[in-house]
């Protein structure tokens, strides 16, 4: 038997339960992980609540990055065995993986597992692909961020804002971090951005402006949308390009049609779950990952561990915001 | 003295004057054309009526397209001499021309004109670069399309609509046409296209879903936006790209969040004048439209012609819509 979140109809946090079920058998090409750590994702809240691109299927699960160690593996089954220590990469549906990771044990195809360095903890082990794989596909393996380039990363706190951060400084760029709360001012300054702006007490196009000298911002990167996108583009310099990967603004937004015209500027929309299709661009993000992870130069950042007994507080606390990195929970 | 058409105030085509004026001395650098034809943009409209990115100063000349013969050139022009048969390339700003180039003589910088293909006549030598280079930037150079791709080409009936039409099907393109007004059907068949879609009687959904077989269309190449970019959006494949080249709705545009982050869609912003400020690809796109144009694959579709007593009439024609190509008056 396996302790196992699931939720049988849609809503807040406290639709969550962790039920005793049996433990599922891999079928072909899957394994079965024991798992230790679960990274907790937004794609999880939007799922509970009836708002993500797929539905569930109620008992549904959820969960898409896990660490932990394999049990059984699936006939067909040739680069993992029994032992090997996992965690698994953000690019199936979450009807692949019978909806999700958050357990004690997980069955998913054996193409989404992969080895993590072994300096990392289970829990670190837990908060690496998906945050590291969504900020390099879009600035390095799609927007090609070039030393001293200036990059506007809004949302700048949570597990993938910082990531970027991380990973647009070791490549030597500018990093503009934007976030609304003047508490996390200090911390993202520690955490290697060059400037912060705080959109509760300062204007981002103001500030932009300075920092750039008028010269504007060579990429961006915002899970929001709304209003702070044609912000965005208004400081934008000319074929500057712009990755949307996310919805977090629940209004519409404009297409801010003069600037994208006069300064001929890209929105480009993007979500890791398809980056990660393109096998080529994943082996090389897999690559500069797990080197820059093994040399030290990427540490991922850990705000707040859970036990699987508090999975509904987990949640409630990715939504409250205050976070600075990833949410773990322990299995 | 040389007959100019100038206008001392914005408004509409009524504001439109001929006057006579002594003829300029082209300064180092500057060549001038005795003018011969002269092809009508819509940025000359929104020009006149003072919505341009580029603001009139009183009185103003108007005009980025002119065929004619060099009859004067300033000091160290080496590239052309008097006697030279040419035409102007728009990727100057008006202000360089001294306002532009409607009107008996017109003084510009030489790396503006070109030597056009030898096969056409001074109507079809004013109605070429806009049209084709507008075309050829996105959707060849930026946007790579490739023989069997879907492309949907609104405001077709527009001299840069055919023109990308008629680019489309000579690399193998399969074009949708899109049009609001069912009287332009016809003759857009004729012009290449292999779909045609009349707003006023079709929805844009509904037939690009059914003639792409619920594939979607790979790219679109668009100067209306509004309503239509988010019914384009919906039609798109996963990793589309939609070219916006021009502001013709009037009222606000909605960025579709939803259909970008679900299948990867790119929206760019695009204009001609900045396309040809790259050097590298408008050598590419001259070869490509010279070539194609003397091997007869291309010609220019010329709708009407106006003398230079009629500006205002042309003026007033082209605001009527009724047109289908290109709109050049002859001096």
């Amino acid at each position: 038997m396996a302790r196992t979140v699931r939720f049988y109809k849609t809503g807040g946090p406290e639709v969550l339960t962790i039920d005793d079920i049996p433990e599922v058998y891999p079928e072909s090409n899957e394994v079965r992980i024991r798992v230790k750590a679960i990274g907790l994702n937004r794609a999880e809240i939007m799922l509970r609540e009836g708002i993500y691109h797929e539905n569930p299927v109620f008992p549904s699960r959820l969960g898409y990055e896990a660490s932990g160690v394999i049990d059984a593996v699936g006939a067909d089954v040739k680069l993992y065995k029994k032992g090997d220590i996992v965690s698994t990469i953000p690019s199936f549906s979450i009807s692949q993986t019978k909806q999700g990771v958050y357990g004690e044990s997980a069955v998913v195809p054996s193409e989404v597992v992969t080895k993590y360095p072994t300096c990392l903890s289970p829990i670190q082990g837990a908060s690496i692909w998906m945050q590291y794989l969504t900020a390099y596909g879009a600035l390095i393996s799609y927007g090609r961020l070039k030393p001293g380039q200036f990059i506007i990363i809004t949302a700048a706190s949570s597990s993938v804002g910082i990531a970027a951060i991380q990973i647009a400084k070791l490549i030597g760029a500018e990093v503009i971090a934007v976030t609304r709360n003047r508490s996390k001012r200090t911390s993202l300054y520690e955490l290697g951005a060059n400037f912060v702006i705080v959109t509760d007490d300062q204007n981002l196009e103001d500030e932009v402006t300075k920092i750039t000298n008028e010269r504007g911002a060579d990429l961006a990167f915002d899970p929001i949308a709304g209003p702070i996108l044609t912000s965005i583009c208004n400081v934008m310099k000319n074929h500057g390009k712009i990755y949307e990967y996310g919805a977090l603004y629940y209004g519409s937004t404009n297409y801010p049609l003069m600037p994208m015209l006069a300064r001929s500027l890209s929105i480009i929309g993007y979500q890791v779950l398809d980056f990660v299709l393109d096998q080529e661009r994943l082996i090389g993000a897999k690559k500069f990952i797990n080197h820059s992870i093994e040399s030290g130069k990427l540490t991922p950042v850990i705000d707040n561990v859970f036990s699987l007994d508090e999975i509904k507080e987990a949640h409630y606390y990715m939504e409250s915001n205050k976070q600075l990195g990833k949410i773990v929970v322990t299995v």
